[in-house]
């Protein structure tokens, strides 16, 4: 965090009694309507907020506080994750990251080096597999963990946080036996009658309350490691999808000690967590509008890859199983009302289209009651019933999806449902058509954080290797502008912060980036490799890419 | 809370660009090493910080913001009360209080009353009830509560908080029966073989459980209740000695909302606590110092009147008993050893002459491992073996000690201990003498806050109807200056916050309290009945006496 304490400082000694321009760039913002603006120069206030933008013609200022040089880059508004786990991913860069292995085999070399590197550690943590991206066919097993780590307890998290794998030694400290049976909303798979070592949604705390809690200091580490990631990708504010009250406390140590840079809209994570973190009411704005608890995360399924998705159907892979629900129509429409009624904003987690169906249907009752503002959200809406789309469009409900989950997931999502159930998958076209509002993110650490992916997945539906070619199920492709839309304005407006940021109005905070393509004109491969030179928040520098303007400076040099 | 959002948009209102002056006091303030510095006028600059203090001869300036007539009042710093409980007074000016009750049949007449009055509480919950008081001989029971509510589960706390009172009713639905077994650190009073409805220490868990938390709403409404209560008394400052998550998000609401005017320093209920609200460091101070947990509070026994504190030797009055030790040896030095390896304060709690020989011992070990400005802090240090005595003024130990509770106890102790264990008993001229470090405060709920009444006793060992003549063990009297110095220099010291208030130093805050007496001349009657004018902290009103200053308005209209 030494990067954050120095540059904190380097903005707090900078005198606070004139304004800022950022000059000779190639702006970009989306008005509230999604209209583009152009713009080549922004005056930024003392305030930390958009004075003016400027087109060439106009007049300067003389007197300015800073001048900032973008040498031609493009400059847009920061962007925003509108469904992300600070903490997770902050956990991700210190922990053991399989997310990048592409085999079992590779898998467990990875753990065995990491689980070398740490002799120190009881357990050995981490998470990011992917039996599907493996091509293993099957969950991976205790015994598959053993071969690599068999001394100590090892507790893996699946890339979706929807399952769970053990080593042999974990289960005994855990105690799980053959005789050991699957809690509601959660599954212990089997083999040969004994659990294999996955523990499938809230079957995993069997095991996972066993691993030892991260020390508040843990946390804290993971939180500047996350935020200076993110920042490093271009990204200045994130929801927080399902915040803990330990979470919490650290943003609030962030914030406290001033070092707090990304802005962080948090979902608690339960009525528990939201009414022990903001009481009777959401939290104010705190820090400069750096960190609000403004509404709840509530998870009514579990993931399609864990077969946890709640479909109406069976799965077409797995007849028979129709996967998780984790609520009756009952206790989401209680929990949704115990939430309104004290102002706090709703997010439901609803991945299998009965999910979905169930959510839409709670949010249509609820709104008879609930006439105000609500901006109900729906998280992940991955799989809809055709027949439930054009329900989205109504009473303003907000679809939190994100890009990379389906191109990530497409051939999963074939094998699960069959052809006969995709034309409502992704279907972000559809739900925009229907009058829907798109707001989109990540669900890193489940996903990469890289909102470049992301822009370029959902204008292309395509993945990083251009397959398949045309996109997939492409009538679901979204244009450019409204892809940038839903990582600037719409994913501002789905956390009701379009006043504050999110496009750069004047009034607005000074969040933003330069970078080196422009995402309106470049193709979706320099979309994806878009190199983030500079990220700023509220008018100050949070990041700035050494390398990329080192090798400027060297070209500048060359060329003159 | 509505006259505290009024008067902070009254101070919000004030331009910011000019000094204030407070003129025509007898102001009356100590330096840090406890001389009393006297004068006339006080200069406050626009951070809420004292800038100067002026005598009569000086010259003042001419452009000020705000000019406050004293009118010959004296001008004290705002009083600190070393020990209290926030929360526990705000609930307590909600709840049913019984601390003026003088006989079980009063205390039963006000139970009835209330109970009619609130007919849709499903419980009767207050406290301040005390058998002592009462010359009631013996605890009082179950079935002297149903006689007065016998429909609803009534549940009332001792007024030391050490004992809880419950009804059948209350037995019955928290499940206590005859078979019920006292628990490690409690024990549950009998009375014929059965419970007899008194559950002393962690006894009282087992009905306490059952009682309805309360709502975030409702602890926002006893804090602002608390705080307003704790002005009107003069103290602008409070250490909060056992803080719940619950009570420091309370906190944190009222000064994320800026209504927070006083100032607590929190010590966190135990080591859990200090984590999940501190995380690995003591926080910083909040608010413009306002709020800071910097402290843990430990208990190693219970009180005097359930005889729960931990004696040498067996109470006087209850052969065989010696009190409830609830840490061992190395329970005691493990959580101190926790605290201070990261940098909190501790502070112990013990009454008993046995359990101040034990933190004393535990300090005296930890001391040569921890050798930096730890200010180990003894909460109460009620009854001490005079051969410990000098052991608290090595190591710089803070004796943070009740007046009041002294003149409330003085003739239960005698019943407790006989006279030959009270030469250590509230004894705070040897403690001075020692080398000791005193830090004065009320333990509100468990007596009144007010200061006034502490200060007197403090110098008089004379309760309020000025008994016994001359005081009670008279040597342990400290002078007026001490008594001062406890409640306001002394106080600060112990919170580490001798740098910021307790004393009106030119750099400090501007907390003061105008008051009708002069606490350096009055009489100790005068003094108990002290009518505190105003209220400032930071430089801000934060209370105003409308009916003493109406009535001085009366008289100067009469007198001219």
């Amino acid at each position: 965090m030494k990067t954050f304490f120095a540059l904190a400082l380097l903005a707090l000694a900078t005198p606070a009694c004139a304004d800022g321009l950022v000059e000779n760039v190639n702006g970009i913002t989306l008005d509230r309507d999604g209209k583009v603006i152009r713009f080549n120069a922004m005056l930024v206030g003392t305030d930390g907020k958009v004075t003016e933008l400027l087109t060439k013609k106009e007049k300067l200022p003389k007197q300015l506080d800073f001048r900032l040089d973008g040498r031609g880059a493009t400059l847009l508004p920061g962007l925003i994750d509108a469904h992300g786990h600070v903490m997770g991913l902050g956990f991700q860069l210190l922990t053991l990251d399989l997310s990048e292995t592409n085999s079992l085999a590779e898998a467990q070399a990875a753990i065995k080096a990491y689980a070398a590197k740490y002799p120190e550690r009881r357990w050995i943590i981490g998470r990011g597999w992917n039996q599907e991206k493996w091509g293993l066919g099957r969950f991976p097993t205790a015994q598959d963990l053993d071969a690599a780590v068999g001394d100590r307890p090892v507790w893996l998290e699946r890339v979706d946080g929807h399952a769970g794998w053990a080593n042999s030694k974990a289960m005994e400290i855990a105690g799980v036996t053959a005789a050991s049976k699957s809690p509601p909303g959660g599954r212990i798979e089997l083999a040969g009658g004994k659990p294999s070592g996955i523990f499938v949604d809230s079957a995993a705390d069997l095991v996972g309350k066993f691993v030892p809690a991260p020390k508040p200091l843990e946390r804290d580490v993971a939180l500047g490691e996350a935020q200076k990631k993110l920042h490093s990708l271009g990204i200045t504010s994130i929801a927080d999808m399902g915040t803990s009250m330990d979470d919490w406390q650290s943003y609030r140590r962030a914030g406290d000690a001033g070092w707090l840079t990304v802005r962080i809209f948090a979902y608690a994570g339960g009525i528990d967590n939201m009414v022990a973190i903001a009481g009777p009411a959401p939290s104010p704005w705190l820090y400069n509008d750096k960190l609000r608890l403004g509404g709840v995360k509530l998870y009514l399924d579990g993931a399609l890859g864990s077969r946890g998705a709640w479909l109406k159907k069976p799965y077409a892979d797995a007849p028979g199983q129709t996967g998780l629900q984790f609520l009756a129509s009952a206790e989401i429409r209680n929990l949704m009302v115990r939430a309104s009624m004290d102002g706090f904003q709703t997010a439901v987690h609803a991945i299998g289209d009965a999910a979905n169906a169930e959510v839409i249907g709670a949010i249509e009752e609820l709104s008879e009651t609930y006439t105000g503002d609500m901006r109900w959200r729906i998280e992940h809406v991955q799989i809809v019933d055709p027949a439930d789309l054009q329900k989205l469009g109504k009473h303003g409900i907000i679809s939190s999806m994100q890009p990379m989950h389906q191109t990530s997931d497409r051939q999963m999502a074939e094998a699960r449902l069959g052809q006969e159930r995709l034309n409502g998958a992704y279907a972000w076209q559809s739900i925009a058509r229907a009058g829907g509002k798109l707001a989109f993110g990540s669900d890193v650490p489940v996903e990469s954080a890289d909102p470049f992916a992301g822009l370029a997945a959902a204008m292309t539906r395509e993945d990083a290797a251009g397959q398949p070619f045309g996109g997939w199920r492409p009538e679901e492709r979204v244009s450019r502008e409204q892809a940038l839309a839903g990582f600037t304005t719409g994913a501002a407006y789905a956390a009701f912060a379009e006043g504050k940021f999110g496009s750069l109005t004047p009034g607005h905070y000074a969040d933003f980036i330069l970078i080196d393509v422009d995402p309106l004109l470049a193709s979706p491969r320099e979309l994806r490799n878009a190199i983030v030179k500079e990220t700023w928040v509220g008018g100050r520098p949070v990041y700035k890419n050494a390398a990329a303007n080192a090798a400027e400076a060297n070209n500048n040099g060359e060329t003159r």
